[in-house]
C-alpha cells in the first residue's frame, strides 16, 4: 500500500477501504507518514468528500489510535453532550450536573475555546482550583463518586485527533463534514457511553453558518454513532444569536449558576432542559423525552443539580463556594456601555462578531500559547426581536485593559442590527431533530 | 498575508495576485513555509486549478528562484525542443545537433526518467564518460564551442521546481495543467531561450492521454511563454505508440544515430524534422517551416548533424566514437522475443505498458535513488497498422537480469492489440498546432 495512491484515489473522488484508512491514521499517528502526505490527503477529502462507510472507518480508526475508556463497571448508564460551538454557549455546565442528579453518569471530556468559540475547559478555569487536566484514573475516581467528571483531552484519548486537528488547523482543511465528525466521534466515543446527544449549531454564530450544512453534519455523526452500536441523536439548534445573555469564561459559569437556581434566561434554560431531557432518554432513565425534560426541571427545583455541581466543583479541587456567591469569580475591573444608535428593534445579529470581540478583550486565544482573562466578556441586554430605545444600551462590556477595547466595541456595534419594525419572524431555539 | 488564507482562498476555487504566489513560492524556496501547507496547496491547486495569471505569476516566481541564463553575447539565436515525455522519445538528441548544425544555439536543459518514460540525461550518460553535470560556465563554453550543450537542472536553475516537483510525486498533485505548466516553463525560460518549441505527446503512451489535456496544457504554455515575451509555438504529437522501434537507454542513442545517419525509423525521423523545422523557422534561420524543414534535411544529408553529434560527445567527455560504431554502446547479454499470439495486424498499443516494462528491466526508476542499466530495453518489430503472422517476432526484449523478466514480458504482451482486419485510420504523427 502506497500513501500516493491512497491520497490519489481519494483526490479523484474515489473510495478507500476500511483497511486504507486505518492505514494511514496509524502510520500518521506512529509519524511514519509525513505531515505533508497528511495534508494533501485532507485536503482532497475536504474538496471530495467521503462515504459514510469511510467516516466510520476514520472514526473508528482515530478512535482505536488511543485508549477507549471501559466504565461499563460503574453502576449507570453513560451519557454525554456535544455541542459543535457557539457564543454564550454554556450548556455542558449546567446539563452535567442536572443529569448526574437525575441518575445518570457524564464522562464529559471537552474541549478549549476555539477561534470565536468559547471552550468548556476555560470556563470551568475561571472557578479558582478547578482542575481540568485529571489523570484518567482520577477522571474515573470522581465520576464514580459523583456521577460526573469533566476534562480535557489526555494524550491517551484518540491521539490521532489532535495530531490531525493541529494540521488540520493549519492546512485550510477544517471545515469538512467528513473530517469534523471524525473528529468529534472518536473523541466521545473514546469516553465509554452508551449514549450521546448532540447539539450542533447553524447561524451566524456558528461554524457551519447554513442550516443544510449543520444537518449533513448531523446525519453523519448519528449514523456513525450508530454503527458503532451508540444511541445519538442531534440537535440542530439555534446560533443566530448569543445564547442567553452573558458571554465570557466567568460570566457564563455566573450565568449557569442562575439558571441552576431556577432563573436565568429562558432560551439558554429551555435549550438545556431539552438537551438534558434526550439524555435521560436515551440513558433510560426517561420513557419519553416529555418525561425527561420533567426530571430535568425537577433536579433544578428541587436544587439538587445545584448541590451536583457543588460536589463536581470540590471533587475538581475548586472553589464550590461560588455557587452560592458568584462575586467570588473574577470580575473585569471596567466596563462600557454599547448604546443604540436608533430606536427600534433588535433586527439580528452578527453573532460571530461578539464571539470575535471576547477574543479581542482576551477571553480567548489567537495562538494556542496565548494564556486568557477570564473576567472579561459580554452582556447582553437586548435579545432579537426586543425592543430599544436610541441610547439605550445594547451590550455591556467587561474589560480589564484599554488596549483593542475600541476594536471589540466596534466589533460589538456591527454585531447588532436594529430595525424600525420588529422581525416578522424569530428563528427557533430547536431547527430539527436528527436521528429522533 | 496568513499562508492558510492563500490555502482556503485556493480550496474555494478563488484567484491569488501575483504577490501572492510570490509570497507562496519565495518562502517555500527559502524553507520558511512547511512543506505540509505547500502539499495542502498543491492539492487545492490540482482539484481547482489556476487561471492564466495565476500560471504566469507561478511561473515567474518559479524562473525568478533561481539563477537566469543570459546569453544574449553569444552570436546567434538561443532555441530550444522541450517534450511532455513518452515512450522511446529520442528527439532530443537529433535535434539538438541538427539545429546546432543549422547554425542555431541549443542550451538545452534536459530531465530524467520519470515513471514509464525515458529521459534524456538517462540515454546520453549510455555513452561512456558523456558527462550531463556540467557547471554553468562550462554549459555557456560548450554552448559557445559548438551551439549546443545537454545537460540536467543544476541547484542555480529554478530550485523552487525542484523543491516543489519532489514534493508533487509524493503527494499525488503531478498531473495538474497548471503546475506541469509552471513546472516546464520557468525551468525553459530560465535557459536564456528566444524560442520554444513545445512537443506535448497525447495517447496511451502519454502522460496527458486524453488529447484535450495535452491541448490545455499546449495552451497555457505557449500562452506563458508568449506573456514573458518568448516565441514559442507547440505541437500536440501521437504517443499512442512508441515513438520509433527502440526504447530502452542506450537502444535509443542507436537509433538517433541511425537518424542522423539518413536512416532510421520513418515516424522518428518525420518527427525530428519537423520540430527541426519549427526552430529554425523560430529562431529565424529558416522563412518558413518548409524551409526549415528543408534545411534540417539537409543538414542530415551532409553529415554535418552528424558531425556535430560527434562534437558535442566529445566537449562533454563522451567516448564520440560511438557515432561511427554503435557497438560500443552498452548492449544486453540476453534478448528474448515476444511472439504473436494470432495472426491479424497492429491494431493499436497501451504504449504506457511498454515504459513500464522498461522500468521493471531496470532501465528506469521506481525510487529515486535506484541506479539504472543502460543496456536493457525493447526493440519493436511491429508498428501500428502492420500485419504479423502467428508467432511471428513482434518485440526483441534486451535483458541482463531473469529477475523481474517474466513481469516485463507480461506488460509487452499486454502492450499489443492484435485484430484480424487492419485498423480503419491510423492516427497522425501531429495532431494538432498550437499558437502557430
Amino acid at each position: 500500500m502506497r500513501v500516493v495512491d491512497l491520497i490519489r484515489r481519494k483526490r479523484d473522488a474515489g473510495e478507500l477501504t476500511r483497511e486504507e484508512i486505518e492505514f494511514l491514521i496509524a502510520g500518521y499517528t506512529r509519524n511514519e507518514i509525513p505531515d505533508y502526505q497528511m495534508a494533501a490527503w485532507l485536503m482532497a477529502v475536504w474538496l471530495r468528500g467521503m462515504s459514510q462507510a469511510e467516516i466510520a472507518a476514520l472514526t473508528e480508526a482515530m478512535l482505536h489510535s488511543g485508549q477507549v475508556l471501559d466504565f461499563s463497571d460503574l453502576p449507570a448508564k453513560k451519557v454525554d453532550k456535544h455541542s459543535t460551538g457557539g457564543v454564550g454557549d454554556k450548556t455542558s455546565l449546567i446539563i452535567a450536573p442536572v443529569v448526574a442528579a437525575g441518575g445518570l453518569m457524564v464522562p464529559m471530556i471537552s474541549g478549549r475555546g476555539l477561534g470565536h468559540s468559547g471552550g468548556t475547559l476555560d470556563k470551568l478555569e475561571s472557578i479558582a482550583g478547578f482542575n481540568v487536566n485529571l489523570s484518567l484514573a482520577d477522571f474515573r475516581r470522581v465520576l464514580a463518586t459523583c456521577g460526573c467528571a469533566l476534562i480535557g483531552q489526555t494524550a491517551e484519548i484518540a491521539p490521532a485527533d489532535k495530531k490531525i486537528y493541529a494540521l488540520r488547523d493549519v492546512t485550510g482543511t477544517v471545515e469538512s463534514p467528513a473530517l469534523i465528525c471524525g473528529s468529534i466521534m472518536s473523541k466521545k466515543l473514546a469516553e465509554g457511553i452508551d449514549a450521546l446527544v448532540l447539539d450542533v449549531k447553524t447561524g451566524s454564530g456558528a461554524f457551519m453558518k447554513k442550516e443544510e450544512d449543520a444537518v449533513r453534519v448531523a446525519e453523519l455523526m448519528v449514523e456513525t454513532g450508530r454503527r458503532m452500536g451508540k444511541k445519538v441523536v442531534a440537535l440542530i439548534t439555534d446560533m443566530d444569536q448569543p445564547l442567553g445573555r452573558k458571554a465570557g469564561n466567568a460570566l457564563e459559569v455566573e450565568e449557569s449558576i442562575e439558571v441552576l437556581d431556577g432563573r436565568g434566561p429562558e432560551d439558554l434554560r429551555e435549550l438545556c432542559l431539552e438537551l438534558a431531557a434526550w439524555m435521560f432518554y436515551l440513558g433510560e432513565r426517561a420513557g419519553s423525552v416529555a418525561e425527561g425534560k420533567k426530571l430535568a426541571a425537577e433536579m433544578i427545583a428541587s436544587g439538587r443539580a445545584r448541590d451536583k455541581f457543588r460536589e463536581i466543583i470540590r471533587l475538581q479541587g475548586g472553589d464550590a463556594m461560588v455557587v452560592d456567591d458568584p462575586r467570588r469569580l473574577p470580575r473585569a475591573r471596567r466596563t462600557l456601555e454599547v448604546p443604540s444608535p436608533a430606536s427600534g428593534y433588535v433586527a439580528g445579529t452578527q453573532c460571530e462578531r461578539f464571539g470575535v470581540a471576547c477574543v479581542v478583550l482576551g477571553g480567548g486565544r489567537e495562538k494556542k500559547e496565548d494564556s486568557i482573562d477570564p473576567a472579561v466578556g459580554l452582556v447582553f441586554h437586548k435579545k432579537v426581536g426586543e425592543a430599544v430605545k436610541k441610547s439605550e444600551p445594547l451590550c455591556t462590556i467587561h474589560y480589564n485593559s484599554e488596549t483593542r477595547l475600541a476594536e471589540a466595541r466596534k466589533l460589538v456595534e456591527e454585531g447588532y442590527r436594529i430595525e424600525p419594525q420588529p422581525p416578522c419572524e424569530l428563528r427557533p431555539l430547536v431547527h430539527r431533530l436528527i436521528g429522533a
